[in-house]
């Protein structure tokens, strides 16, 4: 598929920047989510009014930096969800990138056009941010690797954002060895910790989560991880239901991210596409008394995880409950998933884990991945463990 | 000393909130620093352009919200130094607040009314942010307890950015049971991890980095800790030079400062109080070379003091090397204390670690605080910490 057929590129110029003569990344090339600053570019932020009122960038993003000066060359930017606010990858100003893995269906977002540009072979790796799914969802609907890791990994610094205490920057890798070679320029190093060798746990919740078919083809993907890790043992992570995950993520989300950019969609009116329009006027007039009990069990959440995780275990659970939703399904429909795939992916924004997908399984032809999630700080072992199990897999 | 005289809060109308009917926090009062967003009122960032460029925010920052939501009031905004960027506490637009412990010295900034109010007990406690020791330092200069918490502890959502990668919110409080009260509301649940009950380090390079004086006056504090914790071992963190520390702090500090308020900055040319617009014009200037020493050296760092303090080690040192500096000192001598006090504080930042700062010595009449730094996430066990150093200390 060639370039124009996928759309992952922001119209326009193509932005393009050398990397250093050396370094670790030599002879790569990514890709840079449009929310992402590079000196001398507008940041679009996926919206035309955003693109609009804000000013080329004085700087560059010092993530985006650092991958040029460990010698990656950078080929573009990619189309976002407006403000990041969305899962399926629509974008109705700038296109919504194609799906190289599932044409006929959504790419996944909010960092669409970097998964999709990571997929269709048009770069090595991808940089793009998850807040609350915006790098695992497109990875597993786009059939490639993806990484969303613990806070403070990865400077924010020159990005945008969405939800301050959710945000991570990520990236995306059509193999892990190169999601690796990413990681070791990004990341900080970990924080000390039991290797990840202990128990692997399986949340019943959201294995139940996810539909029969998914659960089906997953199933060889986790055998080889439980060849590395042990039988998986099944554990109960939110016996309050997972519709209470989604609901208080979706709360203390839009607090947050009402906090961040109510200022700017107050003073700019923007005209925003379907869906994104309707999350920004649910985070205007959201009840206060949502965020603050949202606050509270998000603290409850996070205990629970860290305890389970503190340990050295790993988590292994689908990284959304069903394949990408077909494009054109009605916004019912799309709502429903995106409601579903929030209250697995909300475990790891909740608790600041960190989370792998792994590629390799397909429900009626469309991708879906497995994650691993563990402890906080544990980015750089769970990279080295995506390696082992990519290893069994090939 | 009446509330006029010691200028903590940002002049004109006093902002006020109240907070909720019942809550842990009921009957207590806090301020805020005047980079925090409080709906309807334009949060200033210590700078008139910077107030004079931006509307009224329209949502709280969840943190500040939180606090309300746990009843308690909030009792008002104070000066910040100008875009948080310095740590003398000046600010020529909006005044200097007092040093209520040391009138003739200034109070240390960033969050130098927030500080000021809670040491002339206006407030029980306030909030601050902390980069690159924006509230130890002030603690320290004002003779209060106060904390730079782990990344990702608070949210800092509706709040202005310095530094991303080193930005947290922090606050202050007379007595270590106050800070220990709002920090059982702000701060999510501790990552699991061994007790800090292990060895007690004491970091020479920054213990012979801080006047003779300093050490002196500090050494009953020290005594107190160590009858808790066993006498403190010796430990080198820096080899490299503590001078090292710093220069590299700055660079990564002033990349990410640049890149996250560059975009104002080269749109505004706002008029910046002395020091202020020096930095940023060495931040704007910066050689690419500097920034990418500073990330590699800030991972070595963090490496190393995540290894030494992941096993329960407890870090002692010096808050400050000095007393704060005399007002009306020489920009030199203030850029000279300015260098010696980060190659200090740079510790917790470059690692994320968290720190408290506990008052009690004085040196020439001047308060100086001793700290106590820990792993990162194991905010309340170092809050837990403190409270039974203080009842050795009371």
């Amino acid at each position: 598929m060639d370039e124009h057929e996928v759309g992952a590129f922001v119209p326009g110029e193509r932005l393009r920047r050398s990397g250093a003569l050396d370094g670790p990344l030599q002879g790569l090339t990514f890709a840079v989510k449009d929310l992402f600053d590079v000196a001398g570019v507008v940041t679009g932020y996926g919206n035309p009014d955003w693109a609009r009122t804000h000013a080329p960038a004085t700087a560059t993003a010092p993530a985006v930096q650092a991958l040029l000066d460990a010698g990656a060359t950078l080929a573009g930017k990619t189309v976002t969800v407006e403000l990041a606010y969305g899962l399926t990858g629509e974008n109705v100003w700038y296109g919504t990138p194609i799906n190289p893995a599932a044409p006929d269906r959504f790419p996944g977002g909010s960092s669409c056009g970097s998964a999709a540009a990571v997929a269709a072979g048009l770069v090595d790796f991808a940089l793009g941010s998850d807040t609350g799914g915006s790098v695992r969802i497109p990875a597993s609907y786009c059939g490639i690797w993806g990484i969303r890791p613990s806070w403070g990994a990865v400077s924010l610094a020159g990005a945008r954002p969405l939800a301050p205490s959710f945000d991570t920057v990520g990236w995306f890798a059509r193999d892990a060895a190169t999601l690796h070679r990413a990681g070791a320029v990004l990341l900080l190093p970990d924080l000390p910790g039991p290797a990840l060798s202990g128990a692997l746990l399986k949340p019943q919740d959201a294995w139940m989560n996810a539909a029969p078919a998914t659960v089906r083809a997953l199933q060889p993907v986790l055998n080889e991880v439980e060849v590395l890790l042990g039988p998986a043992l099944t554990v109960s992570v939110a016996p309050e239901g997972l519709d209470n995950v989604y609901e208080h993520f979706r709360a203390v989300q839009a607090e947050e991210a009402w906090a961040s950019l109510g200022d700017w969609v107050a003073a700019t009116e923007p005209a925003f596409g379907p869906g994104v329009g309707e999350r920004f006027a649910a985070a205007r007039t959201l009840d206060p008394a949502d965020a603050a009990s949202g606050r509270r069990f998000r603290r409850v959440m996070a205990a629970r995880l860290r305890a389970l995780l503190g340990g050295g275990a790993v988590m292994v659970c689908p990284t959304s409950p069903v394949p990408a939703p077909l494009l054109g399904a009605p916004p019912s429909e799309q709502q429903a998933v995106r409601e579903a795939t929030i209250a697995g992916t909300a475990l790891a924004g909740m608790a600041g884990l960190c989370e792998v997908t792994i590629p390799g399984a397909r429900v009626e032809g469309a991708p879906v991945g497995l994650s691993l999630i563990a402890a906080p700080g544990r980015d750089r072992a769970l990279l080295d463990l995506a390696q082992r199990v990519s290893a069994r897999l090939t």
